[in-house]
C-alpha cells in the first residue's frame, strides 16, 4: 500500500508525525519535555540529546503557579515552532494507569497543595496537545534505554540513590507497570543493630532500604551530608553493604541484563567498586552469569546521560503520546 | 485473504495448529507435556484442564534412563495420536534464554548427574517435533494465567513455597526473563535472630527467604515435619512473617496486581490469613491500592490449579513452541 504514489496513504505510510509544510519541505517534529521534581521543575523543547532547542528551570512553588509557568513556557515557545505533544515526568507516587480516572495526577505526596494535583490534566487542557505521564524514575530509564547505558538492552534495573531510593525496570523492553510504578527503594533488607543501631529515616518503614541509605539517611546517622563524609569514612563501606543487599534482591527478582545506578550519593567515587564486590560476595556463586563472575563494571554501571535524563525521558514520554493519539481512533486533545 | 475459498493460502489463515485429515474434517493439534521435579516426573498429553488424555508418573532417576521414559511415553502415544509438540518445565536452575548455546539444559543443580543435562535438546532430537522449555514455576504461571487464578490479568507474581521458594512474575502479560529467570526464593529479608536464633538452611545464603521459610527450613528450625506442627503453633506466626516480608520486597518492585501462592506449606489453613494481615501492616498505608486496603482475600490467593499447574504450563510451552515453529522461516525440528 506504500507504493500508491502521492494518495493521502502514501502521506500516512510516511515516517510517524513527520509532515511537510505548504513548500513541501519535511517539518520533523518537537516535542516538550518536563521533569518535575520536588524543589525545581526543568523544561525543555527538543528531539534527542543532541537537540535540546530551549530549556528553563522552575522552582516548584504552588501547584497554580508552577504549572502556570510550564504553560507558559511552552506556549511562549510555540509561538515559533509547534510541539506535537509534551511529556511529564514527575515526583511521584502518581496515578500512571490509563485506564484509572485518576490517571496524571500526583496522588498522595507530602509536599504541601501537590497531593492530589491533576498536573497532566491541566497542562493537556491549557495546551490542547497529547500530554505524555510518567514518574521521573520511570522516564529517566527510558532515556538511558534509548540514549543512554542500556541502548540496545532488554531488561535493565535504573535506580537512583538521592534525597530518595527510586527504582525502575524494563522487562522485554517494557517498563514495569504493575497496580501502579515501582517503589523499589522501600524494600526490607537485612540490618544489623549491632553493627548500625540506627533506626532509619523513612517515616513509613524505618529502615527500609531508603531509610537505611538514601541521602537523608546517611546524614541522620553520621550527623553531617553525606558529601562532606570523607573517602574512607566507614560510611561508605555500610553504604555498599545496604545498596548490594538491595541490588541483590533487585537481582533475584528482575534478573536484569545490567544495573545503572544514578543519583547524587553515587557520586562518591569509591562506592561503585565497593558495591560491585559486595554483590559477587553475596551472591556467593550462584549465579553462574559470565556478566556476574567476570565483567561485574559492565553490569553495574552509572547512567550515560547524566542530569538529562529526566527531560530527555520526558520527550520520550510526549513521542509516545502523539504516536497513540495518532493511531487512536478518536482525535486530538485525549490525554492517553 | 481468508475469503478466497479452498486454496492453500485459506488453509493457511485457519486458526494456528489446526489441519483437516484425509475426510476433510478438522483436527484439533494435541501437545505434550512434561514436568519434571526433584523426586517425579509427569508426562501428559491434552489441550488443557478440562482435556487431559493421558498422563504417567515416573520417577526421576538417572538422565539416561528418566529421559529414555519419557520419550517412549511420547512414542507410543503418537502411535495412536499425532502430537504437534512437547514442552518442559522443569526443576532448576536452568538455561531457558533461546539465543544461548545452552538453551534447554539443566545448568547447576546439585541433583547427582543431572547438572548441564540437555535435556529439551534430548527431547527434541529423539521425537523429531517442536520442544518447548522453561522452569517448573514459570510455566505453572502460565497455566494460572491462562486457566486459573491469574486469568484476564496483566500482571501477577505466582510464588510456591514448599520444599523450597520459587517465584515467577507476569509483567504487561510477560513473564519476566532477564539474563535468566527469576530465582524469587533467594532474596534476603530482615531476620531478627534475637526472636529467631536459626541461621537459616540455604546452602548459598543461610538466612535467605528460602533458607527461613521453606519446608527444610521450618523442619530443621522445630525439630519436625511442618506437615505435624499444629494449626497454633509460634511456628506458623513466624513463617507469615517472613513470608509478608518477601511479598512486600516482590511488590515493591513489581507492584502485581494479584499474589498467587501455591505449595505444600500454605496448605497449612491458618496461613493465608496471618501473612495477608502481616502485608498489610508492614507496608503500613503506604501504597493506597484499594485491592491492598480493602480486598486483601482477592490480593492474595491460593492458586487455581492445584497441582496440575506445572504439566499444564508445559502443555503451554508446547503450544509457544509449536507456534514459533509455524512462525518461523526455517521448517522442523529447530528447538526454538
Amino acid at each position: 500500500m506504500g507504493n500508491r504514489g502521492h494518495s493521502g496513504q502514501g502521506l500516512e505510510s510516511a515516517p510517524c508525525h513527520t509532515g511537510w509544510n505548504l513548500e513541501g519541505k519535511q517539518i520533523m517534529p518537537l516535542w516538550g519535555g518536563v521533569e518535575a521534581g520536588g524543589t525545581k521543575i526543568v523544561c525543555a523543547v527538543g528531539t534527542g540529546p543532541d537537540d535540546l532547542r530551549a530549556d528553563v528551570r522552575i522552582p516548584t512553588k504552588t501547584p497554580d503557579e508552577t504549572i502556570g509557568r510550564i504553560v507558559q513556557f511552552f506556549r511562549r515557545y510555540q509561538e515559533n515552532e509547534p510541539l506535537a505533544s509534551v511529556g511529564i515526568a514527575t515526583f511521584g507516587p502518581v496515578d500512571s494507569d490509563p485506564n484509572s480516572p485518576s490517571f496524571g495526577h500526583v496522588t498522595t505526596t507530602p509536599k504541601p497543595g501537590w497531593a492530589h494535583t491533576d498536573i497532566a490534566g491541566i497542562i493537556q487542557r491549557e495546551l490542547g496537545m497529547p500530554v505524555g505521564f510518567d514518574t521521573d524514575v520511570n522516564a529517566a530509564a527510558l532515556a538511558e534505554h534509548q540514549w543512554g547505558a542500556a541502548r540496545g538492552i532488554d531488561s535493565f534495573v535504573y535506580l537512583t540513590v538521592g534525597t530518595g531510593i527510586g527504582g525502575a525496570a524494563m522487562v522485554a523492553r517494557t517498563l514495569i507497570h504493575g497496580l501502579s510504578h515501582p517503589e523499589m527503594g522501600h524494600i526490607r533488607i537485612p540490618h544489623d543493630r549491632a553493627v548500625d543501631p540506627f533506626a532509619g529515616s523513612c517515616p513509613f518503614h524505618g529502615d527500609c532500604l531508603e531509610g537505611l541509605a538514601s541521602g537523608p539517611a546517611l546524614e541522620a546517622r553520621w550527623g553531617q551530608d553525606a558529601n562532606t563524609l570523607p573517602v574512607d569514612h566507614p560510611a561508605w563501606l555500610l553504604e555498599a553493604e545496604y545498596l548490594a543487599l538491595g541490588l541483590v534482591n533487585l537481582l533475584y527478582v528482575v534478573f536484569p541484563q545490567r544495573f545503572i545506578i544514578g543519583g547524587g550519593i553515587m557520586q562518591q567515587p569509591n562506592l561503585f567498586p565497593l558495591v560491585r564486590r559486595r554483590v559477587q560476595e553475596l551472591l556467593n556463586g550462584y549465579l553462574q552469569a559470565p556478566v556476574i563472575l567476570n565483567q561485574i563494571d559492565d553490569f553495574i554501571v552509572p547512567p550515560d546521560l547524566g542530569n538529562r535524563a529526566g527531560v530527555l525521558g520526558a520527550i520520550l514520554l510526549a513521542q509516545q503520546a502523539a504516536s497513540r493519539e495518532k493511531n487512536s481512533p478518536s482525535s486530538t486533545g485525549s490525554r492517553t
